[in-house]
């Protein structure tokens, strides 16, 4: 048994395989996933569903309003979401409109308050700094900045024990992470990547379209349903 | 004109110190104060009335739901606050029962979304390391520490023009902070910083007691009304 950890769950693809690892760690496992009023909040049914399959012990979703985090695609439906990016222009230099303000520091912030209340030794999240769609706070440098942060602003930092930040997928690309979740069969089928809430997945979204990338690039076919599909996928 | 600023307005001492310095030093003011069902959810309505003096552009009282907060005596009505300390133990080692988790990280990481979101240069905080309650989340190497974090994990982090967390008092005695408010005229009748949330200041939480011992170094009778005095207070 390692002692208790929180696990931050989107709905998406990397905080399942994140949470799978967690669970493979021998963590007890208290599921926290944010409604945020995100566009997609259809993310959070497909939180609970993975929650659920995993076996966590405690899932809470939390509401944060979005009085505070306005200006980004994901929250205001004004304001367009990119589509039909070429793969090779993701994450290469300008943060995109999809950046919600300091979101992970927000989550990592509530979860640390989380862990501590419940007396966990760490928080799991699923960022990862490759194939990723430049924000900020997915980026090694920040998790490493937050968990100083932590250690020294918390009653656990500087008792000694400070809550412990894992990002166990942050140096591996789309593709290994999805190689990694097949080997652990994790139920890709649960997850929902897509900015866009609707009935399918649009597949061409950056959020889509990266995931597309990786499963074709891992060689097995996305179970999750699709409107279209890039030229370039196959494994339809 | 400075530009733009959150302030982090509790409805005490010295949050609104902080908020007169940032008015003196020319922002354009938008409040923000959390009720995260404190016990003594009195200091908003102090909070609102303190912003209105100081002309806020605007104040949004953000709701956090107590779930990630339980634990603190500030926030569980059933653990007991301490009371009737000596003023030479407070502050002196281990972290007290008021201690709410991770709060300050939780409010400064919300505050760079809202200070990102309107595009506000700074945010606020009327954090001191001396006569305070033996917090780590006010002391010096944590502001200093989330700076980075922010530097690091936000869109204006890496665009070269991080949102700045500005701790004016940091350094400060209360009994100094007290005198600069004193000088600036701030009106220290509007503010609440009692841990009980009842009619009168209980004059005998750590709270209570050390805004009166800063009142009495200073000289000036605190204009707060309080159920009872402590045996050392002579400017009643």
């Amino acid at each position: 048994m390692s002692g208790r950890a929180v696990c931050l769950i989107s709905g998406g693809l990397d905080s399942c395989v994140t949470l799978f690892i967690a669970k493979e760690e021998g963590y007890e496992i208290h599921g926290l996933s944010f409604n945020y009023d995100q566009v997609h909040k259809k993310e959070i049914r497909h939180a609970r569903m993975i929650g659920k399959a995993a076996g966590v012990k405690n899932h809470v979703v939390y509401h944060l309003d979005k009085a505070l985090f306005h200006g980004s695609s994901l929250v205001d439906k004004e304001i367009s979401i990119p589509l039909n990016r070429d793969l090779k222009t993701i994450g290469g230099g300008s943060v995109p409109s999809t950046y919600v303000p300091a979101r992970n520091l927000v989550f990592l912030s509530l979860s640390t308050a989380y862990a501590e209340m419940i007396n966990a030794d760490a928080v799991f999240i699923g960022v990862h700094a490759t194939d990723y769609s430049g924000y900020p706070d997915c980026r090694p440098e920040f998790i490493e900045s937050i968990q100083q942060t932590i250690n020294k602003g918390t009653r656990r930092g500087v008792e000694g024990k400070p809550v412990m930040i894992k990002a166990p997928l942050l140096y591996l690309s789309k593709t290994e992470i999805i190689k990694k979740g097949l080997k652990m069969r994790v139920p890709f089928d649960l997850t929902w990547s897509c900015y866009k809430g609707e009935k399918k997945a649009c597949g061409v979204c950056d959020s889509c379209l990266l995931r597309l990338k990786g499963f074709q690039e891992a060689g097995y076919p996305d179970p999750v349903p699709y409107q279209s599909y890039p030229s370039w996928y196959i494994l339809k």
